[in-house]
This record gives structure tokens, sequence and C-alpha cells, in this order.
């Protein structure tokens, strides 16, 4: 079964869109999606930014709202803008890293997503996050403390420098397994399609 | 008839995309297509930047390359990076502009992105910019003459700053008749589908 690549940044609000669908997407076309928080932080800083290019870029950042007001009316997604933007994904980041070892990154996501953008949490917010793993039946308790250990710490960074070693840039990202980088929700279906043909060739 | 217009910029690489096929996808939903060229130079001192993001953002610049190359070769179309990058693009700007009153600018602009994207013409080239004109039958002497007077020049200026003031900080850029913005090839079909929504409601 090929295999996707998918690299997300939590508070990045174009990544909603792919979190929300990409499973359904890659089940229907028979690829295995991989989970791959990253932080974007480290990035915006290598550009010299102190945020993101939404609020460094007024009018880029007033249309992306109303984009994602569009697109998200369009397929029956709630959306409001979190506030503050970005929101700090460092917590949610880590959980999903221990989720894309055990199997459950993907149902997490699309909680926590949904509930970001539906203004119901703050992502800094560990009760909120473990109110979320709770709702998927794991224990929120033990996970919250992991995600402080040097080990989950660490990963995440680590993780962080291979988005970077890959040359990403934004999220969402996908990459195939013959490294073929696709960036944006609007090329979800491309990635796909990339990487059904280099399974058939 | 609903209109669209289409704000466009010569030097941008996903420009062409939709320069190619704007009209047809229009025509064949009843639409008319406003040809707007500007320059992005302006948007781009206003953030502080000396030239495209695609030269500030090293890897966001090698993407855009090679989805370009992915989409091209999908869509039948030549791709060769202009260099420099980006061109030049107030020549061609300011014929397109006549060429919106007097009903060749689609025409001219497909010639002249293509000559650009199949390496053949460099945009300062006015020379270049007469053959193309030329080749649609158009007087390029007397055009070429037109393009350096003080009325052409402010018409462009003018179109630069009501692009600004419509809060565009990108291209290819669809507006539609009542103010909703759309930006980039990839949302050419949706700029075209809510025109028509909002003419037959």
């Amino acid at each position: 079964m090929p295999k996707l690549d998918f690299w997300y940044e939590f508070a990045s609000t174009y990544t909603y869109l792919s979190v929300m669908r990409i499973e359904d997407l890659a089940r229907d076309a028979g690829i295995e999606v991989r989970w791959r928080p990253f932080l974007l932080g480290p990035f915006f800083k290598a550009q010299g930014w102190t945020t993101s290019p939404f609020k460094e870029q007024v009018e880029k950042g007033r249309y992306m709202i109303r984009d994602m007001e569009r697109i998200c009316a369009a397929r029956g997604l709630s959306f409001t803008m979190p506030d503050p933007f970005p929101q700090l994904s460092l917590y949610a980041a880590r959980l999903a890293l221990i989720g894309a070892d055990e199997g459950w990154a993907g149902r997490f996501s699309r909680l926590v997503f949904t509930e970001q953008f539906a203004g119901n949490i703050q992502l800094e917010d560990k009760t909120a996050l473990g109110t979320c793993l709770s709702a998927i039946g794991l224990e929120a308790d033990e996970l919250l403390t992991r995600i402080e250990t040097p080990e989950i710490k660490q990963r995440l960074r680590r993780q962080t420098d291979d988005a970077l070693a890959l040359g990403l840039f934004g999220s969402p990202t996908f990459v195939t397994e013959d490294g073929e980088l696709f960036w944006g929700d609007d090329r979800l279906e491309q990635s796909i399609s990339w990487s059904l043909e280099k399974a058939s060739s």
C-alpha cells in the first residue's frame, strides 16, 4: 500500500481543511496516511518573521479568513478564527506525535482541529486537550505527563528539523514515497494521484 | 452577462496558468472577462521586500518551480523558468492596458506569456513585444510609442493603485461583480461558479 506523509501544524487554518478529509480520501484510494505533526514557528523565524505570514501581511491575512469562510461553508465545516492567532500548538503537536506511533493521531487531530475552529478551545489549554484525549478513549493524565518528558520534546524538535531538511515551508504539506512535495489543501488530490501513479508504474 | 475582473501581473509564474485558460472557461460559462493588468512590484515594496517572495523565500521558490513543472506538464504547457526572475513587466502591462480597451488583451497576453515561459523572450525587450503585437495583426511601432506617453504611464499607475485599494496582494486575482476576491489559479473555477450563482440569484 503506498504511503503518503502528511506534515501538519496544528495552528494552521488551511491545514484544518486537509485534516478533516485526508483519511477518507486516502482510504478510498488505498493509500496509508502517515501523520507527521511539526511546528512552523522555526520556519517563520528563519524568514525573519515574528509571527504567521497572515499576520505579517495584512491583506493576505484578511483574504485567508474570507477564503476559509467560503471553503468551510461549502464543505459544511464550522469556521471561527482562533483568537489569538496563531495558537500555541506545541502541546497538541507533541500529543499527535505519540498518537502517530499508537494509531490515534487522525482521530485526535480531527477532534482538536474541529474544537479549535469551532472556537471551543485554546490549543495552549492542556485541560482542554485532555478532554479531547478522554473523548476518544485515551488516558489523558498519562499522556499529558509524557509530553513533558525530554524524550518527547526532543522528538518533536527532531521531526521539525526533518521537515526543514525536506524543504518544507508551510502546512499542510504532503510528501509522496518518491519524495515529491505537494503544498496546500488544494494539492491533496494531486498528491494522492501521484502516489497511485508511482505505485502502479 | 456576468463580468469577472482578471487582475494579473505579467512576470508571475502562476498567472501563466490562468492566462492560458480563463477566456475558454469564462466563455463556456457565459461570463465576460475584463483583463486588468497591474504591477506587483509596489505590493512587494510595501511588504519591505526587494523582489518576488519566491526569491525572498528560497524553499518556497524551489517548490514553486516544481509545482509549475508538474501542472504545466499535466496541461500540455511549456515551462522554462524566466532568467532573470521576475522579469521587468512594465511595458507588457502598459500594452495590455491598451489591449483591454481595444479588445486584444487576451490574445496579446496569451502570446506574451507563452513566449516568456517557452524561454523565447525577455519581457523588457520591446522589440520582442513588438513582434508579438505584429503577430496578432497590430501596429507595433505605434503601440510601442503610445506606452511612452504620460497618459498610459499614469493609467497603469492608477490601475495598480486600484488593485491595492481592492485589497489585492498577489496574481492572478479574480474579482467578481459583487466584490469577492479569489486569489490564485486554483480559485479560477470557484470565481466563475460564484459569478454564476450571484447572477442567477
